[in-house]
């Protein structure tokens, strides 16, 4: 049927709007899927950075230890370094809450709305080749035996198209929910992901800001 | 001389305080490189993290064309993580500057002095083997003929202490200098360094709650 559409000997039943949604969620998954990846990497590199962060911070105190001269200097330092780690830790956590609920829905909620997909785009392929075939043996010259087999191909036609309306439906069914839901969690999971490098750099701004007072305060006096 | 040092045929000169100077150089050293190669990769991370939030930002921005239900959540995203990218950007200079000094202070400064410091430790070995050679000489009988080659041993032993002497002379001032100039330059470094991770985030901190600021004004007017 797939060769005989492609090579236009047979018509296609097509729902244009269907369709587009059906295009749409494949789009959309695709750039989910992007997203997901680079978040992922993200968090990779994010975690790298944490444990050099807590090496950087041990190598200072130790160099703080054995050099009188820079006690100061490589004791901030490592308190620094010792900081970013401490929200760099619950960064990672927020950021691993994050990809988790992108990976369900990219790999679990989606998943399941376009395995519905295939199987309604299997029926709509097996309805036109039975309507193919019920068309072609209308066209040649019939007689008793060809009548009660065009009688059969037209009950198998009406199961078929049966099948592929009710796939049509749960496809539809199934786009609307999953785009409410998508919406839903997307929403509540993208302002978490904002908050949660708020909250890292604010937080590691205020901090920062303070170490850097004690420090002035303590050369000055 | 080496091996007859190694079994305890011939004495060794020392200088104890020098040489535990020396110790103390190559330890330190060793500690720097440390400190050296864990910023270079640190540095290299961020420049990967920059990169990743780069794409981030241009794929949140890509969604949120795409996403009407979401284009608060995906714009605001995009805007914070264009921020980070802005602010990274600086830090990466500042992280590649520490790095570069760091590395002119290991792989030159340092370097230099350990170099003046293996020719003193070979002027040592000389020295000491000619002083072996001429007790060694003197410690069995002597006639006419050995009695001139130990004066000329003798003078070949003075010739050697004296670049022996001169050469611990340099060494001693070479440290002394080396670590002045280690001193000031980490002093100076270090407080940069810090800096430069406060700026970085004390400025984004500041922006992204101007950002946040702006999002709840318009979601709420």
């Amino acid at each position: 049927q797939i060769v005989s559409e492609k090579l236009g000997k047979s018509s296609k039943t097509v729902d244009p709007e269907l369709d587009s949604q059906i295009e749409n969620l494949r789009e959309v998954k695709r750039r989910y899927e992007m997203m997901l990846s680079l978040t992922v990497s993200l968090a990779t590199n994010f975690q790298n950075t944490v444990n050099m962060q807590k090496s950087l911070s041990e190598t200072f105190a130790g160099l703080a230890q054995r050099s009188p001269d820079l006690i100061e200097e490589f004791t901030s330092n490592s308190e620094t370094q010792r900081q970013l780690v401490r929200q760099g830790e619950i960064l990672i956590q927020d950021f691993n809450q994050f990809t988790s609920s992108l990976k369900t829905l990219c790999q679990k909620t989606m998943e399941d709305t376009l395995l519905t997909i295939r199987n309604y785009e299997a029926a709509r392929l097996e309805y036109d080749a039975y309507k193919f075939d019920l068309e072609s043996l209308k066209s040649v010259p019939h007689n008793e035996q060809k009548l009660h087999e065009i009688a059969i191909l037209e009950q198998e036609v009406i199961n078929y198209r049966e099948k592929y309306e009710n796939l049509k439906k749960d496809v539809a069914i199934k786009i609307k929910f999953l785009d409410e839901n998508r919406v839903k969690v997307m929403k509540k999971h993208l302002v978490l992901f904002q908050k949660a490098i708020n909250t890292y750099f604010t937080g590691n701004g205020e901090a920062l800001c303070s170490t850097m007072k004690q420090i002035n305060e303590a050369n000055s006096s």
